[in-house]
């Protein structure tokens, strides 16, 4: 770029006063570099730094709060909301420290100060205005089943907020296919609610996965092959910033085109950009009618061009879950089913429709696509009770993969569990060289994948022993997916324990945009930090 | 909010130097109004200013280049990308500066003073920068199609970065379901390339509507609710920032939870944020079989009843466009169409499927729930013939509107188009005042309903004498649908044409961070100024 020109000055009284102390006083300061005079002038530094994104390198380090002055605010916290909301008790604090789900555990100092459980969003306006004003570091929790280290308090006075107790369902819209949720609600809990309706809640991730954190990981599930990920199923949400300022994204409408799409932007923000306390979801009917088919293949290529076919076909099966012959050897092995399944890659389909005819003719065209792509066996459910035998095959896949490690492999096994995606018409080669290459390590792996948006869980068994080279092909697992336009999550998110890809993934700019982003909701850096990416340039670690 | 504690500094050095002389010079600067001098410790002032959004009133006025200094600009713009793609000519200026379809139109002095063509994402990069450098009022233009005033040059020295030559298909991904297209491709032409893959383009607004303007307007059309708007069918963006700099905001994989959902902040940014180049694109595959039906009912209520029942059934058309008893009249009266239609509120519906026995089973099921609704008549297309003439209707209605308005209301009628939506359940009592309004003012209007996403067109004749008393209906119009849990626009955008209902919709609060959100992101406030809020506290002006 270019040198600024000399031109007039627009302002000279405020250039008089303010030009070159300023620069000499940002210079100090450890901050933006400055050009001429000129650019300052042109742009009023009391609105915001030059240029569209925020370097790394550009900003000095975040400033927290002292011990004392976490007492104070806490105290007032403690004031303003009750102090039966506020819990420092050794079990609150591990219990929000760590997740024996992740792979990536804090570091032992890495825990929380407090934990703080609000019931209304004026709770958590109150909360956040007492932390922006004492610098505190705030890390929202939710159901506590992410698995990159979304919820870790990277930052010693931080205090978590814990939305848990906001659970209530404000209102089912029948006829509006939407529903008003607080952030603590459950999904699970939700759909039953919306059973005697005939709705459901599209998204399906873990099943103690509450509404915020979903809106927080942009989750999803075996469902978002039909319903896609939370960004699709979120109307509006109600959003606490940083400095306590609340805001509702959106009305009620399905579709609007006014203004900013913030939902947008704060859905997959793990908490970075404000804390979630209500939502507005999309229902979707329960399809009339839904069975249940399985096919069983020579080949992973197979499974996916079936898949691509399917699609070209205009058939949009409920679900499409893809599992090597890896897995289904972990669920033969696991007994729980009568079937005694071929150990080839497999997909599980459902299908839905308004009637057993439809449902019936999209069976047949699935039928007639995967004879054509080397299906040695296709089974479809002929009633309720052989649709749900068929399909606990897939749910209880989990169990399955554990039974088989700890027994055959080490009673201390655990699987680093991961998430990428990749296009579909890349997933055939990708997985043929994962295969390879967790085969020439030793390791033993399964696949388990959302094939309908070729989002894949390739899964790796560990030990102690192992827990090194494990990490090493989890990282080239990365890297192979990014090779091949794909992403280091579809659906689980970046946390801290994916922040090194990302600028692989996006390119440094785009990283640089998404901080720009964060520092303007958030200038005190006091919202989960370190998060998604760097906001310190003294921040030298990945975990 | 309590007033700042004071605790200790934390770099002396920094608040000896700094502290007193940047709090008065900010004052004098018209500025943030900062507290304490610790609230100004504790954020470095370098970073961002205070809390998480940007008040109006807070903020100065934003400072454009000279007359001077845009001819300079302009001189290097050529220099770096060639001079043939730099216009001044007055019909260059015109057609860029107003649009034949707004009811808004700008002031005689509210004119580009240059139009840009790049051809590159590369050239508009270098515009950018320079831009930037030179603090240029950016309009960015693209099929021009926009009702609100999207594209008006609100300030003098304006530059229109046009990028209808950048036309480009980059790649059709079928397997995928995406295509890579630069920013002025025509989405019907996009759709003829697809066509021999059986593969469409989901929205479907203005003939004339290139893929640029349908993100940043966040357009859908007929076919949203069964594809959504845009927003739904963008997979990733490549955006040229103010300050020049490239972003892609995600790889390829159609699902993707890696960092802040910049596309999705994008679309419907309305030119504000940055100039969208390239853009990654689902497709759809094109239904085997479709058909269209009719149903003809006595009031809105009994044909939105249907519509709510309809998908309560797990139906799922393609199309569901709602026209009122007045439309009808004007199709009738229009003498296009063989059939003569009952004066009734009608719903056309497109039904799609696999083969013909799903769409029958839907067409069926449809019948059957019309019939329960008061539907006087109930056709359906046999062939496809009966298909184009019956859905033909819907098509040409806007001719057949202007057929009627001209000769029967006045020569020079105008029709006052607008948009807006409100949840389903809340359409008919809000038709049936808003009927009642435009009745009793002795003006005529006509409906056309995207009902199957609750988003309508009720579209208001006037003329010379009658355009103030249309306007009042129009605000109205806007304040009942806002009072109804409704959004100013479902698919048309704010513009300068609708700001003024943005903050009654969503808050003072809501869109004081969404200008939070360009002031980071275009801190010199050049691109597209004064559209979707007011940037500065000055601008008095409704358009």
């Amino acid at each position: 770029m270019k040198s600024v020109k000399s031109t007039p000055a627009r302002s000279t009284s405020s250039l008089a006063l303010f030009g070159g102390i300023l620069i000499s006083g940002l210079a100090t300061f450890g901050a933006y570099k400055l050009g001429q005079h000129q650019t300052l002038l042109n742009v009023p530094a009391d609105v915001f730094p030059q240029g569209s994104t925020t370097k790394l390198g550009d900003i000095s380090p975040p400033t927290y709060c002292t011990d004392e002055e976490l007492s104070t605010a806490i105290g007032e916290v403690k004031k303003m909301i009750g102090g039966h909301k506020v819990f420092n008790t050794p079990v609150e604090i591990e219990s929000h420290g760590t997740s024996e789900f992740t792979t990536h555990a804090p570091k032992p100092h890495q825990r929380p100060k407090y934990v703080v459980y609000p019931e209304l969003t004026e709770d958590v306006v109150s909360i956040m205005k007492i932390m922006y004003e004492y610098n505190v570091p705030v890390v929202p929790f939710s159901g506590g089943t992410s698995l990159e280290g979304h919820f870790f308090s990277t930052r010693s006075q931080s205090v978590v907020v814990d939305t848990t107790k906001m659970k209530k369902v404000i209102a089912i819209h029948e006829d509006d296919l939407d529903a008003v949720v607080e952030a603590g609600v459950n999904w699970q809990d939700l759909n039953q609610l919306l059973e005697p309706h005939n709705l459901i809640f599209g998204p399906d991730c873990g099943p103690s996965a509450l509404i915020g954190g979903m809106v927080s990981t942009n989750a999803s599930g075996i469902n978002a092959a039909r319903y896609g990920s939370m960004v699709s199923n979120v109307v509006s949400l109600t959003v606490v910033l940083a400095d306590g300022t609340v805001i509702k994204t959106k009305q009620r409408p399905r579709k609007s085109s006014a203004g900013y799409n913030l939902a947008g932007l704060i859905v997959g923000s793990e908490g970075t950009l404000g804390i979630v306390t209500e939502a507005t979801v999309k229902l979707h009917v329960k399809p009339v009618k839904e069975t249940v088919c399985v096919g069983q293949f020579a080949t992973v290529s197979d499974a996916t061009n079936a898949v691509a076919q399917i699609y070209r076909k205009g058939l949009n099966p409920n679900a499409i879950e893809l599992l090597d012959k890896d897995m289904m050897h972990c669920i033969n092995y696991s007994g729980y089913f009568t079937r005694e399944w071929l150990e080839v890659p497999t997909i599980f389909f459902k299908i839905g429709g308004i009637n057993d005819i439809v449902v019936k003719e999209q069976v047949k065209e699935i039928e007639k696509i995967t004879s054509k792509n080397n299906c040695h066996d296709f089974l479809y459910a002929k009633n309720d009770e052989e649709k749900e035998e068929l399909f606990s095959a897939r749910k209880n896949a989990f169990f399955a993969i554990l039974d088989y490690g700890r027994n055959e492999i080490d009673p201390n096994v655990r699987l680093w569990v991961t998430d990428m995606a990749v296009p579909l018409s890349k997933l055939p080669p990708v997985l043929a060289k994962l295969e390879k290459m967790v085969r020439s390590s030793g390791l033993q792996s399964i696949l388990l994948g959302h094939v309908g948006d070729s989002n894949i869980h390739f899964d790796i068994f560990y030990t102690e022993e192992t827990k090194n080279k494990c990490e090493k092909i989890i990282n080239e697992m990365m890297l192979l997916g990014l090779a091949n336009e794909g992403t280091s999550s579809g659906e689980h998110g970046i946390g801290n324990g994916k922040r090194r890809y990302l600028e692989l993934e996006l390119g440094t700019e785009t990283v640089d945009l998404m901080r720009r982003v964060k520092f303007a909701l958030d200038p005190k850096r006091i919202l989960n930090p370190d998060k998604i990416f760097k906001i310190d340039p003294q921040d030298d670690g990945e975990y």
